[in-house]
């Protein structure tokens, strides 16, 4: 029998599977589920006709290299596209700054890979996207959070932190930020944060990271198209590596993102993307790029805002129903999340177990939290169950906090995750 | 003006550009060039139709999960299906031993991740796939090569290099090979070799990891199933990581392949690939399945084996009448690739300028050795290029290596690359 610890390197020691990847198994246990857990798009909503008459026509077999080895660059087309869609939100670009990547998750990867050396520091908002954490755990970085505001990140702790931190004799280079529609709180960070952030960038020699997947999906009763200008729109003088995706607007299957990035750090991440996997997948490219220049994802972003407004209105109506002042939340103005508070007794990572029994999944809040601080928060995504099904699942849970109370009231143990 | 060097991590001061890639964007320039640098299997051979009709049912919308985030395992039918094509070649195997990975590359990334720390050591033959040297060289992992003989890997030479490296108070841990038409040798590890192989990394309480893209394309006048028999199917104990793909046999454009390994490293690569990119694409792997199902991978790897055949002898008549004996190669018995040997005073990395004017490009040996060796070499694909452009493309190697030849006689100096 080996022993394949003595295998593994000490990245590989660190390394955590995702809580929410975990959520995913759950409720793939074939269970009556209502899984508010895995920001998942509504399948309903793709363009199904669109993709089938272009996959129909890239796979005529006219051109050879639709299913061929592609440029790790990614396909010039396509390249070009994102260029105009940066430009449409504000941030003009060059396809030298230009790099697609293999979903956003790759991205990270990439940025971690050619930014983060072991135990340097990487600054993080409390709480922040986990599979960033994962991202930065992996080349074992050291990932220091900073509280958030209803408006996004605290600037004076984040600069106290900067400070601290220098003291200790290191260095933060990183700040990883989601300003649009926050994973997991829904936040968006408020436009004069965002030129302070900038400026503060600037003057302690930082880069941000911005990832913003959620950018097109905001609620027009809450939220314009000036709220979510991009950080990386006013950036002057390159500070700004700012990563985006299709995932949330046509599809997650085909796995094609980008990173805009100063055209040298652009090369670096390609050349660590050569080694990752030489390129992203050129018929989800090819049919991306005929998504782009059809106009299909221009329509697709207003009908989502409308889609997905719906069912945020319809899981806050059901908390207010369910919980009454109990649970707390900001309401959301774009995005797929709900970041709720439960009453104080409630541990959001011991109710699992009860929520399951139940018929309901959450992602609990320590997952996103890099102090190990999140017991009283859960991560709600209203993106892809039903409205009926959100419903249900809201009843569900408040069942399960209840019981969770009751319970904490006579001294009864958890059951256990079955 | 920012100086982003003083951003990069010590891993990616390492990172080099691949030497493949790099002819890929020569050949891409648009001028008249016969391509053998990239291992481009050829898009007339891909099952065209069949693709086209199976994206047409996937893409009816009848089932959402189609373009959904999925498993970081894998398409669960494709996983199961992945255990019927591995006992096939004689190695039977679990679900919990397999996972899908987003090409052969990030498998190649995701071993190295999980099973390599910076400065530890890593056997490889003399030669090897320039892929994996990036993989290896990303996590800041010393190579070391060792000789191959015409039947593969020098099993004295290799002990003592393990002896030698144990000597210096380190370990080698792991053993990378490619035993099936070697990229870029195109050599096969004879049968008894790979028992011994085998023997030897049991006693040495050494992990093989074993890379197959091309078991499939033996070409059967030299060789037979028996010859590419993995050494996989033969571990008894757990001793071999094993990669295979279907970018080979069915298309790369989809980036499908896999991983077979012991249940824990299994494990810890899932992890590690959760945090590269969360999962392989989900259209894609939906298409491959079906491709199996649907018995076209079967269909297709006979027709394969004759076609690349075909194009072995196209090179291989071409080179004896342009070259004589001035210029030498194992006949490759599978795989895409011939490794021949230049004349004495020509260099193989100097004379791609040439070549390229000459209007056709190869890779030069030196990207394959970690040693630095190499400059005799050329790795000549004939798995892409017409059997016309085979000739054309040797009439014109005959021409750019008789230039060479007189320059050096009458030394004028290399042209520069343009």
């Amino acid at each position: 029998m080996i022993n394949y610890d003595a295998f593994f390197s000490r990245a590989a020691g660190h390394m955590k599977a995702s809580a929410i990847r975990k959520m995913g198994g759950v409720a793939a246990q074939g269970r009556d589920i209502v899984s508010f857990a895995p920001g998942f798009p509504a399948p309903d909503t793709f363009p199904w006709q669109d993709f089938q008459e272009i996959a129909h026509e890239l796979l005529s077999g006219r051109d050879g290299s639709v299913l061929q080895y592609g440029p790790t660059r990614g396909y010039r087309p396509l390249v070009d596209a994102i260029a105009g869609v940066m430009a449409g939100r504000g941030a003009p670009t060059t396809p030298d700054r230009l790099l697609i990547t293999t979903g956003s998750q790759q991205g990270l990867d990439l940025v971690a890979r050619v930014l983060l050396d072991p135990h340097d520091v990487i600054l993080v908002e409390l709480p922040t996207y986990t599979g960033a954490i994962s991202a930065f755990r992996n080349v074992q970085a050291d990932m220091v959070g900073v509280r958030q505001d209803t408006d996004g990140i605290d600037l004076a702790e984040l600069d106290e932190i900067y400070h601290r931190i220098q003291r200790e004799g290191r260095r933060a280079r990183l700040l990883y930020l989601v300003p649009n529609f926050q994973n997991p709180t829904g936040l968006l960070i408020g436009v004069s944060k965002r030129a302070a952030l900038l400026e503060w960038a600037e003057r302690r020699d930082v880069l941000l990271v911005e990832d913003d997947p959620y950018r097109d999906l905001y609620f027009e009763d809450s939220a314009t198209e000036a709220d979510v200008r991009p950080i990386r729109a006013d950036d002057r003088s390159g500070r700004v590596v700012y990563l985006s995706s299709f995932s949330k607007t046509l599809a997650p299957g085909y796995r094609v993102a980008w990173i805009d990035a100063p055209p040298a750090v652009t090369a670096k991440l390609e050349i660590a993307k050569q080694a990752a996997d030489l390129c992203t997948g050129e018929l989800d490219q090819r049919i991306i790029y005929e998504a782009c220049r059809r106009g299909i994802l221009d329509r697709q972003a207003p009908m989502l805002r409308g889609y997905y407004k719906h069912k945020r209105d319809v899981m806050v109506a059901a908390l207010g129903r369910e919980f009454g002042g109990d649970v707390t939340w900001p309401d959301p103005r774009g995005g797929f999340f709900l970041w709720a508070t439960l009453p104080p007794l409630v541990n959001a990572d011991a109710m699992i177990a009860r929520a399951v029994e139940h018929g309901v999944v959450y992602v609990s809040g320590d997952a996103f939290f890099v102090n190990g601080s999140g017991r009283l928060f859960i991560r709600l995504s209203f993106s892809a169950p039903t409205p009926d099904r959100i419903e249900e699942g809201v009843r569900r849970l408040g069942a399960a906090v209840r019981e969770e109370l009751a319970a904490h009231r006579s001294g009864l143990p958890a059951p256990a995750v079955r």
